[in-house]
């Protein structure tokens, strides 16, 4: 059997998901933008902050005033926040100011209150300050049009902070890819129901939703189907509607009982062996213009397909770093690996590197569960000793 | 004025907080608990495979039977999976089996259908295959009873899957904490809302929501109440009802109109200069038997109040990784930094190290938007110069 090479999938996988990544600009509320990437940059509304202000609880003046401090001058009253403008304050007297609130015209300087102190006739200044001190000026923030948060940014708080102090109370952020889930097994039941003889539960729906939501995608419909082709298309069809990308697991492999084949297949699907294990059977196709990956339905195999092929493009489209391969030296021998296929096989990092954890076998759902990366064993290589550094991708 | 250090507080904090963020358990489906922190183990409800079933589609064989090999032996039907149990396997005799398809008593090997090709009277298998060859015996992957996913894991796609497999379809996880969010401030008006001289956008209700939804809480509430002890009486009794913490922002300083402590104070709550910039004025009390935050209003002070007290402890509750200070070089001077207070600049991390990014102010929402860091210069040091190693906490 010819196999098709691990990297050549890979690009064709990107050449038919791109129509399906590309960014789609969504205006969503400040509090639901959090985590998501930025596609118009937020700006500042007015200048920020949008009126001179004082920094402090305290007493603004004119700094020549109090030039020979200590010093005794009258208060005429108390500008709170919020008060609208203050009148201008009259040479040689004090006006007290809340923090924030908008600096009397005239002073240019505030005196916090800890450095005041009652006096007969007013309020004893105890330091010269410099003029400006505890002054903010409008703008001094960002200018009025300024970029606060660039495009292409991952909103983290501060910058859904920046952007509401600017004026924004929603902001366009790119739409998480939608993606459909479609498993598929005549052995498979959802999860929780009881197990009759030669059944089990389904695992697929389950992990690749997670995958898709943990790597910025939108698992807009999870689906569980038999293995009969008139209920799959039905819910294949279902899945173009709702999704921008349909993802299946099962069915593409060399058995009689292949529905996803047998349906995609005359629709003009690629189904290939690609040259990787866990994850041989590989499909692609084009569904009512929306793309479809098909993964094998072994839980493991189906999770490695996803995070070798999917991962990386998922996570780009939504602004989320790469995970890169790291290199690792073995702590324990890899004994067989086949000849021809590039093995992926679960790990668990130690101290001194990266040890094999569970066996090869794709049903191995629980030995993955206790892994936390692939070690990526190259296609030529059939055994690894300890000490060997290995390329490791973490889970 | 006597300032209470950093690390003080941070202790008076986590003691109050401390019965906030007790795990509580919470039972909730699969696909909700990814990113939880789980306090149940998930354990297989049975053997994991349930039976023993073939790796592969091909044939189900005695491998006695084939110890010739090349060998021509008739074929007794086909195995599909969810069959029910097949018949026992005659000797001298093959049955067809698919991938995950229950393995009929007698078999003892499964021959992939690369290996085999038709031939008259059955079927001829191309090599002698071991004993056990693709037969997923019941209970390879787990035994029956066996943790799947420790209790104190936060579950990943992974775990979800295998808690699936095991039978699961809800997880017993960890609640997140239920925070409310009380900004106050006269001159604060909602995100969005058109601006009258003297008023500003809130900042905080965003940022302190976004920040403990980031770290694991639940912002179950948001309010923001002008400088109205009333008004923010009853907001305060709204919040210890629906929260398990409550923060609030602003009205713990030392101006005229100081929300927070007129209401709190009478309570009993403890308000404090701590030995920091931004962020000296803060508070903590308890209402109704919940705890009560109180960070100053400035919305940087906010923010990096949140980051260095509340921070480490939510994230802990919710079994996220602490967020660790690295130590890094300077690449720009610190020219001034006062005396007396514990100073946390926000930075920028560059090639060569850290640099400051912008300036002191604790109004500066822009400016904090493209940093990255927070650089913490001790309490006693005034100034730092290019080179100088500084601690700096990731944003």
């Amino acid at each position: 059997m010819t196999r098709r090479p691990v990297e050549a999938h890979a690009r064709r996988v990107a050449d038919l998901v791109a129509p399906a990544l590309e960014r789609v600009p969504e205006t969503v509320p400040l509090a639901a933008a959090l985590g998501r990437l930025l596609l118009d940059p937020a700006r500042a509304a007015g200048p920020m902050p949008p009126f001179r202000n004082s920094q402090m609880d305290g007493y603004a003046a004119r700094a020549a005033d109090l030039a020979g401090a200590p010093v005794v001058l009258p208060v005429d009253g108390v500008v709170p926040a919020a008060a609208g403008a203050p009148p201008a304050l009259a040479p040689g007297r004090l006006q007290k100011v809340m923090t924030g609130a908008p600096l009397p015209d005239g002073a240019d300087c505030v005196v916090p209150v800890e450095r005041a102190e009652p006096a007969d006739g007013g309020v004893r200044i105890l330091d010269a300050p410099a003029a400006g001190a505890y002054v903010r000026e409008a703008g001094s923030d960002a200018d009025a049009g300024a970029v606060l948060v660039r495009s292409g940014v991952r909103l983290a708080p501060r910058h859904l902070a920046a952007a509401a102090a600017g004026g924004a109370d929603r902001l366009v952020v790119a739409r998480r890819p939608r993606v459909a889930v479609l498993a598929t097994g005549a052995e498979v039941v959802p999860p929780g129901a009881p197990l009759a003889f030669g059944q089990v539960h389904d695992v697929n729906g389950t992990a690749i939703a997670a995958l898709v939501a943990e790597h910025g995608g939108d698992p807009v419909l999870v689906t569980l189907t038999p293995d009969d082709p008139t209920e799959f298309a039905a819910a294949l069809h279902e899945a173009t509607a709702a999704a921008d990308l349909v993802l299946t697991a099962g069915g593409v492999s060399q058995g009689d009982f292949e529905v996803v084949r047998q349906v995609l297949e005359p629709l003009g699907a690629d189904v290939a062996e690609v040259a990787m294990q866990p994850g041989g059977p590989q499909g692609t196709a084009v569904v009512d213009g929306v793309p479809v990956l098909c993964f094998p339905g072994n839980p493991v195999s189906a999770q490695v397909s996803f995070t070798v092929f999917l991962r990386p493009l998922l996570r780009a489209a939504a602004g989320l770093d790469p995970i890169e391969s790291r290199c690792l030296p073995l702590t324990v021998p890899v004994r067989r690996s086949p000849a021809g296929r590039r093995q992926w096989l679960r790990g668990v990092r130690t101290d001194g590197g990266v040890a094999p954890a569970g066996g090869p076998g794709s049903h191995l759902v629980a030995a993955m569960a206790a892994a936390d990366v692939l070690i990526d064993v190259p296609e030529q290589t059939t055994g690894l000793d300890v000490g060997e550094v290995v390329a490791v991708l973490p889970l």
